[in-house]
């Protein structure tokens, strides 16, 4: 089968990690483009190639984008949506589908916030010169929005049974939950511990999911790129309130 | 038919906006159930009682919310993605229903960007708490964000032809172009008079939208909201820089 190709920064976990982790998971066969050398068409030349307007179907706006023959996925959601079902990860009836792609896009506006945390002027600004409005932000990040953002997929959780976001196996939100918890728990160690005490489904969720042979595989291995200031999640102690 | 039941805030266009038009221009039945009097079982309650899990299905994290049978679909880009093709306003072939969900949901991600400008610290906080952090994430906004958004919609259009967003015909993308626009230039009268010089397929396109017999009828009546300090897009004088 051909691989499907991935289009993402290749220095951090970011959005793409969201792509990366089903793809892992299913032992779907994948290129990492822009990890790879540029002598054998990798690098970040080619992602901006491709984001330039230079790759089969509709121009993105911005990675991550997933190619796959003729298509051309963008916007994280919309290619776990659509890659999901090819490799085993989603429900199988229509409306469990379009209820994964919902808490999905509930994932991908908590991901937002969670970036804007530390840049809440500008993504074009360095934090340093953000750091006065980052901190007040972070303050109602953590006391109102993660409490109603993780209360949320907790609740999500505990009401289809306690051990998937939706239907009766592993889907790709479950891992997109593991991945929303890991980010936090590198970004904000001490809001998280306290935090969590409310999360037990989510706590439980992670672990399971981190546990699956292929994934823990993958998280142990050096495609797993590590968190780092770079990313989405980043750890700024100052911005780690607990109250 | 049974009407569709769409549950958002009463009092704004804000997201529901996005779901309102397409169900006008298709003149599809439906009910506008917090539009209602509470005693019809409309209002505000009526709509926090169906977020608070009291409905059919999943449980949605906030509104809008679309109500069909034994379906209650959430996020405003999944519920166009549902809707749209029972209504006629999406492209019949896959690829391009999947290319039309892709620029939505960069719709959305603009949308949520336009809303922080006034909001770059809390949503919980009232502007004028904020104002000081507004001001300058409204420079970046104009100078780099708009542009940068907008620009990506104009090559869309004009990669397809210069009428339509995808497709050969209008799909609900177009009508969500119609209202970006039409928001933008009440928000930010004096910078779009400038940006606009080079987004001359977007202005067309609202122009055409606008003309659309349907909605017409529909933006000349009082189901119409006027644009307000309330919603998503607002017009405060002090934002609306031009460079």
């Amino acid at each position: 089968m051909t691989p499907y190709r991935l289009y993402y920064w290749p220095g951090i976990q970011g959005r793409g990690e969201f792509v990366r982790l089903p793809l892992e998971d299913a032992g779907a066969p994948y290129v990492d483009v822009a990890r790879l050398p540029e002598r054998k068409g990798g690098g970040i030349a080619a992602m901006m190639k491709l984001i330039g307007g230079g790759g089969p179907g509709l121009r993105p706006f911005a990675a991550p984008v997933l190619v796959h023959g003729r298509l051309a996925i963008a916007q994280t959601a919309n290619i776990l949506h659509w890659l999901a079902p090819r490799i085993g990860l989603a429900p199988r009836d229509e409306a469990a589908r379009i209820g994964a792609h919902q808490i999905q896009l509930t994932v991908t506006d908590f991901v937002a916030e969670a970036h804007d945390v530390h840049h809440p002027i500008a993504s074009s600004l360095y934090y340093e010169d953000q750091k006065r409005e980052a901190a007040r932000r972070a303050g109602h990040f953590v006391r109102e929005r993660v409490p109603k953002f993780l209360g949320y997929f907790e609740r999500v959780v505990d009401r289809n049974g306690g051990r998937h976001a939706i239907g009766r196996g592993t889907s790709y939100v479950d891992l997109s939950l593991f991945q929303v918890m890991a980010g936090m728990r590198y970004a904000f160690p001490r809001a998280m511990a306290r935090l969590e005490r409310k999360l037990p489904r989510l706590a439980a969720l992670h672990d399971r999911v981190a546990a699956r042979p292929r994934l823990a595989a993958y998280l142990a291995s050096e495609r797993r790129l590590p968190f780092s200031t770079e990313g989405l999640f980043r750890h700024y102690p100052e911005l780690d309130v607990t109250r």
